[in-house]
């Protein structure tokens, strides 16, 4: 199983089967059952995930007591709350099983170190936050320019499967629906 | 001043005189007059901009008509459309200089080029996208849950220089005020 993280190294730098066994020893499994919670509001964000099976998201709870999703990972996905992650700080979201899950986990004292160790880890992270960022540029302008039916119409032409296999109401949650207002959209379109 | 940019390195990664020189070799560098475009829709995004002095804003045009002010870049701060320049596309934004700008700026090859003979610039370029990718998940989050005027507040009182700075219709355009809506609020703060 850990071998999907080792091609999606190999997808930024090679690395030989004696390097990754190194790589991988800085990291630590976990299985993680649907619907728990690998981290918090108000904990130290102490671990960095990388998603080998599942599906994780990333919540908070708003002023009105409604939780709103801001991020999904799925295979090949990692997930932290970044800023809380590298300054180990307190956070402001929950991170969540959403499938039974099995996930690769590196805490930032041993990422630094494991950047150190292996300067191609470096190429490979900058890649990672480099497709993530320009992703979230991208994501910010949607915000901006489209309604909310049209994200979710974006969402459902670019990403088909994930749509599918996400629980309705967590796209809701992430789109800033009702569950009910999202059910009406879906309707309309297959009328 | 491309002394600003070696401390820049500098805050990341250790870089000899020498290092420097060569790595500077890979960068032209612009003057840009105030309003002058640096990038327009439709173009391919050929390059990744330094700011040494001076202020950029990245903006698009929406369906109706108005100008969306999605980031600004002042002194050390990086400025491109990041998924068109990866992949060397025409980009659906402006990047325009809101003072006169000194900038670096670099095209994608000759980025790949440098970061494949100076690795230690891989580590340099993970942390600035690590950073802002960071700046950018709490950002989403504060276009969940704050109210644009709550966005606002935040502005003034985590960048009061910056909000000084840049004139004020080009902050209302980065809230998607109007002028107007914007001047309201600031008489009502004043009061």
């Amino acid at each position: 199983m850990t071998e999907l993280f080792k091609n999606h190294i190999e997808r930024f730098t090679p690395i030989t089967e004696e390097e990754f066994s190194d790589v991988a020893a800085f990291f630590q499994r976990q299985a993680v059952p649907k619907k728990a919670n690998l981290l918090n509001e108000g904990e130290v964000c102490k671990y960095h995930y990388f998603v080998l099976s599942g599906c994780l998201r990333k919540y908070f709870v708003t002023e009105k007591g409604m939780e709103q999703t801001t991020d999904f990972a799925i295979e090949n996905w990692w997930m932290t709350d970044l800023m809380a992650y590298e300054r180990r700080l307190p956070t402001e979201f929950y991170i969540q099983a959403v499938e039974p899950s099995d996930v690769l986990r590196i805490d930032q004292a041993s990422q630094e170190k494991l950047l150190l160790a292996f300067p191609k880890m470096e190429r490979y992270f900058r890649f990672v936050y480099q497709r993530a960022y320009a992703a979230s540029q991208m994501r910010i302008k949607y915000l901006y320019d489209f309604s909310k039916e049209e994200i979710y119409q974006h969402l459902t032409s670019h990403f088909p499967e994930f749509v599918q296999r996400v629980p309705q109401q967590l796209i809701a949650s992430f789109l800033g629906f009702t569950p009910e207002y999202l059910s009406e959209i879906r309707k309309k379109r297959r009328s």
